[in-house]
Order: C-alpha cells, then sequence, then structure tokens
C-alpha cells in the first residue's frame, strides 16, 4: 500500500498496475488498493470503489492501458481485439456515467493509430497519464471560473461527491468550492447524505473536514426546508452526462433544481467538456437502476422487509430549463443552452 | 410477551400496564412490550419505539391513567401534583407532535374533575381507552372521506409512516389507502424510505406488505424524478400539528409538496382534529431537532467522519398555500382554510 494521496487515483510506474482510494472504506479508513487486471478495475467500478464521473474518465483511460501493456499477444491485429474486448467490458460497468467511454475511447484511439503492439503499449500509458494530468488541470481552470459565481460569503449546498475523489484530485463542484476558499471567501458547505449509498456523508464531508473546509451533514430530504429558512445561497452538483436537453447526475439532484427554482436560488452545475453528450436527448439515455440491497440494507442493519420491491434509479434527469449555469474549464455556459453548447462542440472537435 | 396486532398500543387490564410494539426493531422483529412506569414510557417515546402522532395521544393519555393508577398517594391534592409531574416528563419528550399534549391533557382534565383518588383512577384508565377508541373511529371516519379522492387507479406517494403503526390501528394517510383498497380500487403505494431513521422503509412497507397492499420503497430523493416521469398520481402524508398557516410532519414533507405543486400533482395531509393548533402560527412552533448520530451512524455502520457536524431537523413546515386538501375525520377540507379551520374549532368545543 503506498500513499497515493492527493491523487483518487493513479498510474504506478514501477509495477505498471493502477491504485486507486477504495472509496467504500470511507469514511473509516482510507486504503489504497493496487489492481493489476481489468477483471478487478472493472469489479472496483460496478462497487463504486472508483466513482464518479471525471474519475471514472481516469479509470477507463487507465484501464485500457492495463489491458494493453499486461497483454503477451505480439500480434497487432489480434492484440487490438483483445484490448477492444477489456474496452468493451470497462465500458459495461455504467451504463449513464459518459466519461468513463469518453476515457476509453482515447486510450483505444491511441491503440488503433499504433504501427506496432510495443507502440500501442508506450502510446497507451502515455494517454492514460495525459487524461489524467489533464483532469487536474481541467478541475482547477473549472474551478477558477466557477468561484466568480459565489458571493464573498455563502452557504453552497452540494449533492453527492462531486470533490477530489471523483477526479484525480481538486473536484468539479467541490473543485469550485475550493477555488472560492483559495480566494479568500467564506463559504460554508451543507452536505446532502445522497441516499442510498451516502457519498454526501462518507465523501464529501471527509474530504471538506480533511482540508479544513466548513461542512455541515443533513438528510437529503431537509434541503427544501432549510432553502426556505433562507440558509442555502446557491446549489452546486456535479454531472455524469449532459445531453442537448438535461443534466444526468446523481438521484436527488433534480429535486434539488426544482425546489432551488421555487425558492429563487442559483443552481450551478460544474462539469468538464468530456461531461458533453450533445448529440443526444434525455430519452435516449439509460438510467442505471441498481440493486434493492442499496436500499434494503445499511451494512448488516436490515431497513426494509424482505421481498419488498425497491425502484433505485442511480442517476436523474434535470432539464436545462432549471440550470443557471454550468460550469466548464472552457468558461461559465449560460442559457440559451443551443448557444453555449456550440463552444464546447468547437472544444470536444479541437 | 402478549399478542397485541391489530393494535399497537394498548392497555393490559390485568397488569395495569401499557404494552406496545416495539417499532424500532422492525421490519426484523414484531415485539410487544410491557411498560409499568411512566418513566419507561418516557424514555421509549424517545427513542421512538412508539412513535406516529395519533399513536403518541393514545400514548400520552394511558401514561397518565399509568402514573396515577400506579401511584400509592392517598392524598387528592399530592396525587394530582405527582400526576401533573409525570404528565410534564411525557409532555418533554417530543415538543412538536401536538396530539402527545392532547392526549395527556384530556387524562389530566378527568383526574382534575375526581373528588377522590380513587376516582381519578377510575376516570383515567376510562378515559385512556376513550382516547384509545376514539382513534380507531377517526382514523376509519377519515380513511371513508378521504378515499373518495383516490382515483379508481392509481398511485400514491407517501412519506414517513402515518399508519396502523402511527395510531391505534388502521392509520391516516394509509388509513385512507387501507380504505381505497377496501372500497376496489387498485391503488398502488410508493414508500420514501425516511431519513434518518427509515420510517418508510421499515414500517410502511412492513406494514404495507403485511396487509397484501402493493408498495415499492424508493429514496427520498428520487420521489420529484418519478413525479417528472409521470409515476405519481398523488401524494398523501400524514400531519404533526397543523397551524393556522403550516402543516408540521416528517422532515422532507415540504420537499414533496414543492415538487408535487411544480408537477401539478395534489398533496393531500391526512390527519385527526386532534392534530389541529389553529391558535398558533408556525413561527411558534418548535421544531425537535435530534442527535447527530441518527445521521452519523446507521446500526454499526459509520457512514460520516467522527467531528462533522449535523443539522438533524426531525420535522418541517409545509405551508397551506402547497396543501390541496387536508382529510379529516369531520370531512375533507380545501382551502380557503382560514374558513375550513372553523369547523375543526367547533368540533374541538363540543
Amino acid at each position: 500500500m503506498r500513499e497515493i494521496e492527493p491523487f483518487t487515483i493513479a498510474w504506478e510506474e514501477e509495477t505498471g498496475s493502477i491504485v486507486y482510494i477504495d472509496q467504500t472504506l470511507l469514511p473509516g479508513r482510507c486504503e489504497v488498493v493496487r489492481c493489476t487486471t481489468v477483471e478487478e478495475l472493472a469489479r472496483a467500478i460496478r462497487r463504486l470503489e472508483v466513482r464518479g464521473a471525471p474519475a471514472l474518465g481516469v479509470a477507463g483511460a487507465m484501464g485500457v492501458a492495463l489491458a494493453a501493456t499486461r497483454s503477451t499477444e505480439e500480434n497487432l491485429e489480434r492484440f487490438r481485439v483483445e484490448v477492444g474486448r477489456a474496452a468493451d467490458l470497462l465500458r459495461s460497468t455504467r451504463p449513464t456515467a459518459v466519461n468513463l467511454a469518453w476515457g476509453i475511447d482515447r486510450v483505444v484511439r491511441k491503440v488503433a493509430m499504433a504501427v506496432s503492439v510495443e507502440e500501442a503499449k508506450a502510446l497507451s500509458i502515455a494517454e492514460a497519464n495525459i487524461v489524467a494530468e489533464e483532469d487536474e488541470l481541467t478541475c482547477r481552470r473549472l474551478g477558477a471560473f466557477g468561484e466568480d459565481l459565489f458571493p464573498v460569503d455563502c452557504t453552497a449546498l452540494t449533492h453527492c461527491n462531486a470533490g477530489a475523489l471523483a477526479c484525480r484530485c481538486w473536484g468539479t463542484a467541490l473543485g469550485v468550492i475550493r477555488s472560492a476558499v483559495a480566494a479568500g471567501k467564506n463559504v460554508r458547505v451543507i452536505a446532502c447524505e445522497t441516499r442510498p449509498l451516502n457519498q454526501g456523508s462518507r465523501l464529501t464531508c471527509w474530504e471538506l473536514a480533511r482540508d479544513g473546509i466548513d461542512v455541515t451533514l443533513i438528510p437529503d430530504s431537509s434541503a427544501a426546508y432549510l432553502m426556505r429558512k433562507g440558509m442555502i445561497d446557491l446549489v452546486i452538483v456535479g454531472a455524469d452526462r449532459i445531453t442537448k436537453d438535461a443534466v444526468f447526475n446523481k438521484i436527488g439532484t433534480y429535486m434539488h433544481a426544482v425546489t432551488a427554482r421555487h425558492h429563487g436560488i442559483p443552481f450551478y452545475v460544474a462539469a468538464p467538456a468530456s461531461t458533453f453528450d450533445t448529440a443526444r436527448t434525455e430519452e435516449e439515455i439509460t438510467v442505471e437502476e441498481r440493486d434493492r440491497d442499496e436500499l434494503a440494507y445499511c451494512g448488516e442493519c436490515q431497513l426494509a422487509p424482505d421481498g419488498v420491491a425497491v425502484l433505485n434509479h442511480a442517476f436523474d434527469a434535470t432539464p436545462l430549463d432549471l440550470v443557471d449555469a454550468i460550469i466548464t474549464e472552457i468558461g461559465v455556459l449560460r442559457p440559451p443552452y443551443a448557444e453555449s453548447f456550440r463552444l464546447v462542440g468547437k472544444r470536444e472537435n479541437l
């Protein structure tokens, strides 16, 4: 076990492996796990040991690099087929997050360009590391753009974990908060626990407390009431996919958007350009449904009677008309989004 | 241990004790506990072994009867002081639920009217049993009025547990659902888990599944998304206190009211007249804040890091302009409530 903080996920050069913080053990333990096969990584992604849209982009890229460098295949065509199979396995682990597929595809494209197996291996590691480093730069840029939206003294509500743990470091929504704090602003954070897997209480509270940022935990269902009592100045969340018409993010995001609008509170989304999928619309996207036991149990504790049906959507979709701004590394996008999304498209095509 | 089902709480004549279902053990075990002192009962109420506004009314009444019948004091004045002290202890356990104080006061008034200790004891048991029996009648009447609001085929969203377990039996919000099912309507229930103590997953799912009513469990935060997807036809909840301007109920109720209005879905409150406190306004009412550990732990499982602040309001307040109807045993009250509340006042003064 190696100390990788402040990185959530990294490529370990000496062993040719991926190392990551197992987020299912937080807040009790901060343990770094080494992963040497794509199957292990796929399992870790499914179990949410690694999670968060940008971190999944890095994991996807590194996963393909892992498959490439560990392959013993010498024939380039068969090598590409093998790497392609690994890419498909990784892509299937989380259907909603677009960044995962984006990170996978970046390295797959390098493998496709290579003229030898050896070159493909070298290019895949290089590209995976570039994806990781870009992720940090992206978060810091996005943070700098976003903190302009924060008053000098404010309380920000956030949902789930769009933080350092959801990226290589710094974070998207929490990155904006970090940038605002770094700029000397007085920011208090209200963290929704984020049922059923409690990424808010387990991860957001952990990483903000670690950094000395003022954080208070609430049940998801009390956010609207605190808005009514004038205790929230703005809402900021991350995103797993942004289509032409909606923001897909952790279940509960839509509820915050509706209640924020009801109270005249700004609702902001912070997400890198890699989250955008503006060729598609909301109805084309599959929302992942997860296991009933996530709601029926909490650890050993049984919360629901056996046999009762459970509906456990991992994400919801928030129509863009409820979103006041989308903070990206290119700048702050404002309605009408049909126009501002063109900027992201241009950037993506570079 | 005696089987008291279908009663959540009852007076056990043979032993002069209160017996109740310990709701903290559900859904794993359905255990009936015997309670022989007011201190035990106060502790059980604080720990939410007995909870739910109407059941607290019955518990309050029976608690005073318990204090009265177990007293060894022979002097009437000193006896009244002793019973008054027990009443104060019980009243302090849950500050927001008005029914608790209402049930306590009904028996205290009988004690005050009695001309001897002996008569006071007899009257107190009789009155506590009347409170309990009235509670059942009230729920069944309320159910009959309320089921008229249900389409013949519909999906109803509910929050927390305003069911048989929150009353002597039948329930308020779930009583209306039971009445609709009994009338042959095809009702599907979506139960919000109701963080942090999961009365929805533990209690509502348990009692509806027991009765063969179609129930599906969801996280609180996904209700708005299901409304958006057209999967909810109406919302029905209970109440802990209804003031001149607002409905106090489990934290999360206000969020459902706001999101229901946003989607044009009717939002109904089901509550007996004993829940009304229309001489007061929202701002005069103390909202109980509960222990941080309810959010920081789930059983043995640590959900939040040590030291992180927690804001754990037990209730919220929903302004009446978001409430489409209040279903009582007197009838269905509709806006303008300033007028329809007069009916309840008249009834209360009888």
